[in-house]
């Protein structure tokens, strides 16, 4: 199951990344499962990555690597194992996959950034990794967006991802990125697997803030099971093969034009994740409005969108408004009035002043709940503050998939 | 579904109370939905509320009446409807019931106390209610208690109650409860909804002080999806039926052996909740120790017993354990130390220093998930602080009672 169409739009190359994709049979034989991307040596990255305290030997390696001196020349990518909850070992195996790879092409350990996805707490194995390396890199292409879109899935049922493009004094830059990730979906101050590159010219420190920037109101605004996964990680490389003038600030117009472009398409990816997130028959967004902090308003949100009930009650596209008033009810907003809330579903007025409203019939209700995108609105009728999260609904078929996932 | 057998032990009478059950005809024709506690005059009465901002009307006029003057003479409990999300309309509605069974039987209003559960957002109707006061007020017997732990059922697919005696100085005292609840279940300060009542004589303040820490330990520590309910209520009623001297501090030895005795019993009517939880196939306690302050120990119980990632692998008797890890290390407790943590299950070690244990094979785990009854203990390994959560798993029939709910 997942929502809309979700075909793969063309995605560009992007001047100074090269991409591979093989079957290294880490899980399963025939399947894709090893991602290798090469950038320009004189890239910028940026970088964010989950918060989780049990985070992955890949996380503790690629964050030690990247804030390392040395240059990023790869991001090597695994799915069929997280290489979570693996200890030290693990961090010694994803270092091996580092070295294997650094002694191959002629670089050190410590340009390699590993990223991993899959089970939890099940050792890596090295031997098949170590052994696809040489296969991987040959055959490196800028054409490989679209196969490693595919690489890097594991529940997902689709690959996800995007190019953009902007004109700037003449030239034209590209941004494409790809992501991963359908279950366990609660990004703290990061995301699920996604690799993004563009050819602009971007100091890092610029660069870095970008990603936060778009991080922010795209990956860290979604919520499938209010999971933060171990392994969460998103990239954005500046390979400078465009060969403008360094952007060295965030105030110039090609570093708004990027942003945008940036911005919108991990927006947009995000919002993919959803769509494919995992049993979802619905994608929603839930806009909360009218607090007097962006927290509360960001708390209710959560609350509304993690809340069982009101994704069961998505689920079965019933407009029962009383389980999403109980849940903006324990939110834990300080003094809430609840005569000064609304709440409205698409078009329709639900409930306003602690009760039903006036003219709201249950047909409008389940008119406004039968679609596949449905828009929650809630008015906390406090102040001018908003947030918006989007989430899918809980129903059958994300019980299936996640007790059956390892059995 | 369910877990355990949850036959209904007998339930003794309370001196002093009489308890009658009717069917109005609220939601359902014959099926018994209203419920009338009478309490003997110079009963002491204690209570918890729910600290949803969206509290029910009956809730917030139970509690005036309660902080009122006049003695609480009456507990009125209907199913069917939750009389919740209904603005001023539904505390006009939840006061006319008071007031009607007030004239009936020569009391004043303020000395009733409503309760309502069942579907919120309805109106309540007020006519089936007040036709059936009469033959309420006649049926009233000291017998009545198991009849009214069936009356106040809304999902729930067993009655819950028990009782509990003690001796003291060659009298002997009595205590009786009973409770509903299956979904919408994480109360905060407060319960769903239970009746208590001894016929001790206990002062009004130290009754209060039993009742909050029985609730602490048992009401408090119990979540079936997250969602704290809009009419979550806990009363106790202590009747002095039983004429010994009046219980005025909480230092003497009979103030010990009731507290012993509320607090088992409500333990117990907790855990029975959960057993009944809805769609619940098994039993789980999250106990966590090690914790720095007990405050975090909780967050680390809470965290566990609420992803619904842990909960679908409880459904399918998966030992996943890293869905445990993932959940402690995004539980919020700052600078964990992950290779301090250890995660038994029942009596198998399954992981420690932030990996699989050595010996630790999955065929251990699997035995160990395999029973009806699961206990999850965590050591966070900073300290001494302790907390212990009672929760359900997620399977199927929890997506089908909450999606079929309303429809």
């Amino acid at each position: 199951m997942a929502v809309g169409e979700g075909r793969l739009p063309p995605l560009l190359p992007v001047s100074g990344v090269r991409v591979a994709t093989v079957s290294a049979g880490i899980k399963y034989a025939d399947r894709p499962d090893l991602v290798l991307f090469e950038l320009a040596s004189e890239s910028a990255v940026a970088a964010t990555f989950t918060r989780n305290a049990f985070c992955a030997a890949p996380v503790v390696v690629a964050r030690d690597h990247w804030q390392g001196d040395t240059g990023i020349c790869y991001w090597l990518v695994n799915t069929g194992n997280a290489n979570a909850g693996t200890g030290q070992t693990g961090e010694a195996v994803a270092l091996q996959c580092c070295a294997q790879l650094a002694a191959l092409s002629g670089v050190t350990a410590a340009s390699v950034m590993p990223f991993s996805t899959g089970v939890i707490g099940e050792p890596l194995p090295l031997v098949p990794i170590v052994q696809s390396l040489p296969a991987l890199l040959e055959s490196l292409t800028s054409q490989g967006w679209a196969a490693a879109a595919e690489g890097i899935m594991t529940t997902d049922t689709r690959p996800k991802g995007g190019s953009r493009q902007i004109s700037f004094q003449g030239q034209t830059f590209t941004v494409t990125g790809i992501a991963k990730g359908s279950g366990m979906i609660r990004p703290n101050m990061a995301t699920m697997l996604a690799f993004l590159a563009t050819d602009a010219a971007i100091a890092p420190d610029v660069l870095q803030e970008m990603l936060n920037e778009c991080v922010e109101t795209s990956f860290n605004c979604i919520t499938v099971d209010g999971d933060t996964s171990t392994n969460d990680a998103c990239v954005l490389a500046a390979t400078g093969a465009a060969n403008n003038p360094l952007v060295e600030s965030t105030s110039g117009e090609l570093y708004g034009l990027l942003l945008e472009a940036v911005g919108d398409l991990c927006t947009n990816l995000a919002q993919d994740l959803i769509r494919d997130g995992e049993g979802a028959g619905k994608f929603v967004e839930i806009s909360v409005g009218g607090g007097a902090r962006a927290s509360e308003s960001r708390r209710v949100a959560y609350a509304v969108a993690e809340s069982p009930l009101v994704k069961t009650a998505l689920f079965a596209s019933d407009p029962n408004w009383g389980r999403i008033l109980a849940a903006i009810g324990r939110a834990g907003v300080p003094d809430l009035d609840v005569r000064a809330v609304a709440v409205s579903i698409g078009e329709t007025l639900i409930a306003e002043q602690g009760m039903r409203a006036a003219n709201y019939t249950e047909e409008q209700g389940a008119a406004a709940m039968a679609g596949e995108e449905i828009r929650v609105i809630i008015d906390l009728g406090r102040g001018d503050k908003s947030a918006t999260v989007w989430t899918t609904d809980l129903g059958y078929e994300y019980v299936r998939i996640n007790a059956e996932y390892r059995s």
